[in-house]
């Protein structure tokens, strides 16, 4: 059975675990507490050097890291993963733009409002982080005004990426209301037999 | 033929630019000058709306950026990209790693001290670069005592990602003169065929 260390907060620890619970994949979760210091440890630096979750354990004790290649790992062989060339690149596309333009704003500023409550000394990087999700933001609705999933007509692991922080943008101080593109998506990913809400308070 | 919309002097672009040469991949290269905001027109957001380099152009007229998903497509099939289901999720994970842990850093410090020539009001940006910097070389370094390459024996296109600003790391203040492994595989990657250098001045 699969080991996933992780954190039900945290949206790129969500993402494993939505894709898990669409292939019906049993697995134990192993909840690793990051503002103690978990990840910082001799023991989890042998899983991940990086010092970050998620980390999943294959059945023969073998790690690996980074969300984004987890779900590649897991969804190998299933449709949520296509088998043609381009069409598994596009998929890198959008993963590579959710770590790169997306993530590091959309969910940083989410975690200085949520998790911190805004702090005085954080502000003016808070702040700073609203122009960058923005911009990834409206590339989203762009592509999903003519695509319903990010691959066209059937949900990948692309959709499973950008929905785990997207769809809780508003924490962070993106109101999607207005985007009706990403709102009716967010419904499309929400149909998929499986689907669970990421937990919005630590158990 | 492929085109390639690039910028030599970028980290990102030259991924590219050395896979396609270690390839032998015929290609035309159509330069792009970021600063003169030549990625922002509304032709250009048609290739990419994330208005980013580098972009692929296929034969067939279709699109693909990210580099590293751009890598992806071009290697497969080839010894750059392995088959095997795991040794394929290894290179996913350092290439999200270079992404997320490795590029925001010390791309950013070595574009900020020179291309910008390290103007007061981003100082403290830059400073606030090399910690994380020094983190990404620091799981690098660990890695590559016990591994010739980052997936073990043979070179992956996870090397070429790596390399691309870690080899330039010195010009974003990251002296690696004292990190025996990275530049024994420094070393290693020069030594493929068809290596070219990144170009240090634009031409
Ligand atoms: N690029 C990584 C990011 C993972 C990451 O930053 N995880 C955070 C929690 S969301 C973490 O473990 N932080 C602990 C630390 O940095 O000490 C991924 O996609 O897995
Ligand atoms: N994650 C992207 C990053 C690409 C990127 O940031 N490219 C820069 C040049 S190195 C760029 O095009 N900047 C233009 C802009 O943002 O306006 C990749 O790996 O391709």
């Amino acid at each position: 059975m699969y080991k996933v260390f992780g954190d039900m907060l945290s949206g790129n620890c969500y993402k494993v675990k939505l894709l898990m619970q669409f292939l019906g994949l049993e697995h134990e979760w192993i909840p690793v507490d990051i503002l103690a210091k978990e990840t910082h440890t001799d023991e989890f630096k042998h899983r991940n050097p990086n010092t970050r979750i998620p980390v999943i354990e294959l059945e023969d004790g073998r790690y690996l890291w980074e969300s984004n290649a987890i779900l590649n790992y897991l969804a190998e062989g299933t449709d949520f993963l296509p088998q043609e060339r381009y069409a598994r690149a596009q998929v890198l596309q959008w993963q590579f733009f959710e770590q790169y333009s997306h993530e590091p704003y959309i969910a940083t500023a989410r975690y200085i409002n949520k998790y911190l409550g805004l702090p005085k000394e954080r502000e003016a990087e808070y702040h700073g982080k609203q122009a960058g999700g923005w911009k990834a933001l409206a590339v989203m609705e762009g592509h999903l005004a003519e695509n319903r999933f990010f691959l066209g007509d059937k949900v990948t692991i692309a959709d499973i990426s950008l929905y785990a922080y997207t769809h809780v943008a508003d924490e962070g101080g993106f109101d999607l209301s207005e985007y009706a593109n990403i709102q009716r998506w967010f419904k499309d990913v929400e149909g998929i037999p499986g689907y669970i809400k990421m937990a919005r308070e630590n158990a």
